[in-house]
């Protein structure tokens, strides 16, 4: 584990920073997947879609550094990405919102991989509280409190419609739970300490009518590509 | 329509803006539902969580200014923002793949808001195809050349299994769809001129972990808030 102490001891990364680190994790897997064992740094820029030396800059914030001709060892570069976004440690969720997008949630590939699991899962439909989900009891979310402090919840994930989620959000911050994912469209307060993550799945169509309705260079390709607090990558435009 | 033009009509939009604009929109939506009509550039920013110098400069290559004392006005400063994005025009979309995750965008406000409207639904399923969903009878994803061309589609999500995306895309570019929102978990290869926005629902969940497991201050507080091509918004920390 002496790496990834080393790692998570470091201080002070740059938020953009931490926010390309999914992108890096994702490519690095296709890759180890595929079994590539090198990438240049460019390859791997190209791929995630910044520059090269904005990844180099980045990566060496974490100790590692290419070798000039051979590039990254990419399995070892994706233990210390890795390292770095703790997905080696156990990350137990709840769901709360057992709807079409929980239960998108529930079976994508990225809620159970890198040391994430779906602990618990809760709704308040009559229909739908005490269903199995992948081997999960559906909870009533009056007893979301429990669930999550028996499950050492660490992260919850809001999918309930707009009017339930900031009751469900103190919910989950009284349980202990203190880092947050909302889809509900709506701004939680919540005290200090707290870290609320709010997507927006509408954003990125909002984005793409911007760029669409100014062709041929109408708009700058964007910088945004990597310099993102993002779940996205601009792969081409 | 001369606020539209003269707003589409400026050219070199830096992409981090781009990618505010959305937040922007959100923000001012709220505001506007209810009964907000004047805005200083500190609050604003303070609710999107990006700097006022940032957004004050964002908001000025637009041709908006605050007033000193009143700051904005809010219907106003929605209107321009709305105008940039271009969600004063039609822009039907497309969904193919209509299980959980195609399911709750059909649902989701923002994909009926700001000038979208789902128009075309597509999957291979024989248990969906033929039926309706939200007035709209799902095709078969064979005849979606056509239902886009009828349609007049100008984007296309793609919610499939990643081994099906590929094919969709393809099928999408055929029938002159040139931008695409890709939640699958898969880098599409698709010719230049098409622009590929990838969703990776899961991303967030990383960056949630990162911060977690460095309490108190092991990281920036993420300037990445604003500075974002991005689908989310840091609300605190």
């Amino acid at each position: 584990m002496l790496r990834d102490e080393s790692a998570r001891s470091r201080r002070r990364i740059p938020g953009p920073t931490v926010a390309r680190l999914p992108l890096y994790h994702r490519a690095l897997s296709v890759m180890v997947e595929r079994g590539i064992t090198h990438v240049s740094s460019s390859e791997l820029a190209g791929v995630v879609g910044v520059n090269p030396a904005t990844l180099r800059r980045d990566l060496s914030r974490f100790g590692t550094y290419g070798t000039r001709g051979t590039g990254y060892e990419v399995p070892h570069l994706l233990a210390r990405v890795d390292g770095a976004l703790a997905l080696d440690l156990d990350w137990p969720v709840a769901i709360v919102g057992i709807g079409n997008l929980g239960q998108a949630l529930i079976h994508s590939r990225g809620f159970r991989s890198g040391g994430f699991r779906v602990a618990v899962l809760a709704d308040v439909d009559p229909a739908v509280v005490g269903t199995m989900r992948d081997g999960i009891v559906v909870e009533h979310a009056e007893r979301l409190p429990e669930a999550c402090v028996r499950e050492k919840v660490r992260i919850g994930v809001i999918t309930t419609p707009a009017s339930a989620s900031q009751s469900v959000a103190e919910n989950l911050v009284a349980a202990g739970v203190h880092s947050i994912l909302n889809f509900a469209p709506v701004v939680l307060a919540l005290p200090a300490g707290v870290t609320v993550r709010q997507v927006d799945l509408a954003a990125e169509l909002q984005v793409l009518a911007f760029y669409h309705s100014r062709p041929a260079g109408g708009a700058v390709v964007p910088e945004a590509k990597g310099e993102a607090g993002t779940a996205t990558i601009e792969i081409s435009s």
